[in-house]
């Protein structure tokens, strides 16, 4: 079945190996199981190539919808926010995210209070833009079983490092974070070894 | 890549043919494009076996967490609500549906006060409970590019039929429904024919 379907067109697959246009510079367990180290990253949009010799592992998710992002903020992020893919963003990272079994049977409007009104999410997201741009999948309706709910890829200048590792220590004492029961984090670079 | 991996443990599969446990009593495409009518469905819950003879079409999704039920309103859904299976519900209806493009770019805020606040979709169906049993399978997100948005099935007794007519006559003239470009009704009993 699966070979005579069209992917859906919002997938991205994210494959490690010894190959692939992103070096990876390092990898980190955040929180629960490490992940495979490897040297390159490719990022593919749609159906992933068979794989090779090299190859480490793969993470998929879909760009969907946003889930708790308001008409107001919405407007916001529109007007502040810059595309993947700028020249001069050559270091970028991948972090794939996993949330309890507690955080999915919560009801919407308790998951939109965790993740603004008590941890600020999208307004702390906000005070990076536009240094740093982002894209959003999510892997938890995909027909696979995957070891991760979230996959965010974030691109930006070696110069906005810091504010990049800024923003990811504010929202890892978050309420929401509570709820985060695995994180790897790895950040990777353009260009040669 | 597919091969080597399990599927998702909320994955169902919706498999029409010549063969299965569900008689089709009649397809209705109530708007946009048909689908090919067939005598029988079965319903796999992960993957789908690879299919023979006989086989018409198959349309998959996942059972998903809440994206508009509110606290209260899930505390009364789980105080009403009875399980799919039950011996005395013998007839079902299989409803798939896509929406607008316009739908998905709404943000969550909006999204939910036409769900509900204007169209009252949660409120209708509370109506119907226990009677009608049901279960949505969210399509969007899977890896491949699917036909429909949504699968909602609905088991309940052959006397609660016209209340199921209802239902689905209410739902069809509320505002959610101008952002439904594409839907399809089957009606299905359980037994010999």
């Amino acid at each position: 079945m699966h070979t005579s379907q069209q992917s859906n067109p919002r997938l991205f697959a994210f494959v490690a190996g010894d190959q692939g246009f992103w070096k990876i510079d390092r990898t980190l367990a955040v929180m629960g199981e490490p992940i495979s180290a490897a040297s390159r990253l490719s990022i593919f949009s749609g159906a992933v190539p068979v794989q090779g010799a090299g190859f480490a592992w793969a993470l998929r998710g879909t760009a969907s919808n946003e889930r708790y992002v308001l008409h107001e903020e919405k407007a916001q992020l529109v007007s502040k926010q810059e595309g993947l893919g700028r020249p001069a963003a050559r270091c970028a990272a991948l972090i794939p995210i996993r949330k309890t079994a507690a955080w999915w049977a919560l009801p919407q409007d308790v998951r939109r209070k965790i993740f603004e009104d008590q941890s600020h999410h999208i307004a702390i997201g906000m005070n990076y833009l536009p240094a740093v741009a982002r894209r959003l999948h999510h892997c938890r309706d995909l027909e696979s079983a995957e070891p991760f709910d979230f996959l965010t890829w974030f691109e930006f200048n070696k110069s906005d490092e810091p504010s990049f590792d800024e923003l990811l220590a504010t929202l890892r004492v978050t309420e929401e974070w509570a709820f985060v029961d695995r994180e790897v984090e790895m950040r990777l670079s353009q260009g040669g070894d």
